[in-house]
């Protein structure tokens, strides 16, 4: 399929049709009508079909969409069909839980390395990755072929990382530091800020709270 | 103010702005124009005052935003003049995280309690919070006025928690379980998907390098 542009929110809509997807497959239904998939995901069979037309619509729609091949073609869209070599920089609490999520792996992120500057967890493994100081850093990109990197060390020094990490190469970062990282066009930044999250929450409860 | 509706997508930003807002006050700058705030944080001056003015504009725009005042009237909103109780269920890699991450504490989001499934982690303390039997939850939300939970755990057992948090009188829940939960209107759900962030980042990758 050649490249056309496709709109961020299509593209942020395309790993829950995954997931939808993948458990429909898990209990063996073969096919599924948009009308049908609406319902189980609760948004409208108008929307799904729109999003399915900017990838030319996967299929007839009398018949329902195969669920495999619809599977297959989402998989392949989202560049799943390739591997992905990843390292964490900050082997804190959320770069250690990160390191032993294992559904990332399942979906092709393959975590290569971990680092951190604090020498105390030089040396230490986690499922078998150790954690290396920064300065090996370069070297590690360049051998591994790392194109992600996740940054889940303070804002602080956050920013400076990120710049060194352009510098040797990365293509993609995502950033859990609680500021905004200023990359070249190009570098595929995705952020998860935890706190305005909860942010959202606290506005929606208050508001909820008003109404009564 | 009187509550008006308000797009999620307007209450979305406005922890950015916070933020950003926060970062002025801590240098010491008192005042801001919209046109100052836009090179700052990359959005168009036309959306910030079009954002604020859901809020009724927030001051002369001549003189621009006193930043404090800003910051305030923006925390306000947010509901942040209010503590928030959480309990996180789901005491594995990502909850000690969570409970380790000491920045939801500074907005007014206290952790009051862990819990988990798995014995073994019973009694372990983080942070000062001990870790108990999930049995325990019920009563502890109501003798500690519990009104948001964080959901750590996997999949398979998310959806079940979530309709006996629900029945506990649960008012929100920050889902990092891939799954979307089932809850009656007027509960709150923010869902943290961390393997849909890294499908985005390498959809932008794979067409970034077929472009080349």
């Amino acid at each position: 399929m050649e490249p056309r542009e496709i709109s961020q929110a299509v593209i942020g809509r395309l790993p829950r049709y995954l997931r939808y997807l993948g458990d429909l497959k898990d209990e063996g239904i073969e096919r599924i009508s948009s009308q049908e998939l609406s319902k189980l995901m609760k948004v409208t069979a108008s929307q799904i079909r729109q999003d399915f037309n900017n990838f030319g619509g996967f299929g007839q729609q009398g018949y329902g969409y195969n669920v495999e091949h619809l599977y297959e073609e989402i998989s392949n869209i989202l560049g799943l069909d390739q591997k992905h070599q990843l390292i964490i920089i900050g082997a804190g609490n959320l770069g250690q839980a990160l390191a032993n999520y294992m559904n990332f792996e399942r979906r092709g992120f393959i975590i290569k390395g971990l680092f951190d500057n604090n020498p105390a967890l030089h040396g230490k493994t986690i499922r078998g990755i150790s954690v290396q100081p920064m300065d090996q850093m370069e070297e590690f990109m360049k051998t591994n072929n790392i194109d992600i990197a996740v940054l889940t060390i303070p804002k602080t020094s956050a920013v400076e990382i990120a710049e060194k990490l352009v510098q040797y190469g990365i293509k993609a970062i995502l950033n859990f530091a609680h500021v905004d990282l200023n990359v070249p066009a190009g570098i595929q930044v995705e952020n998860v800020h935890l706190s305005d999250s909860l942010m959202k929450l606290s506005y929606n409860l208050s508001c909820y709270n008003k109404e009564q």
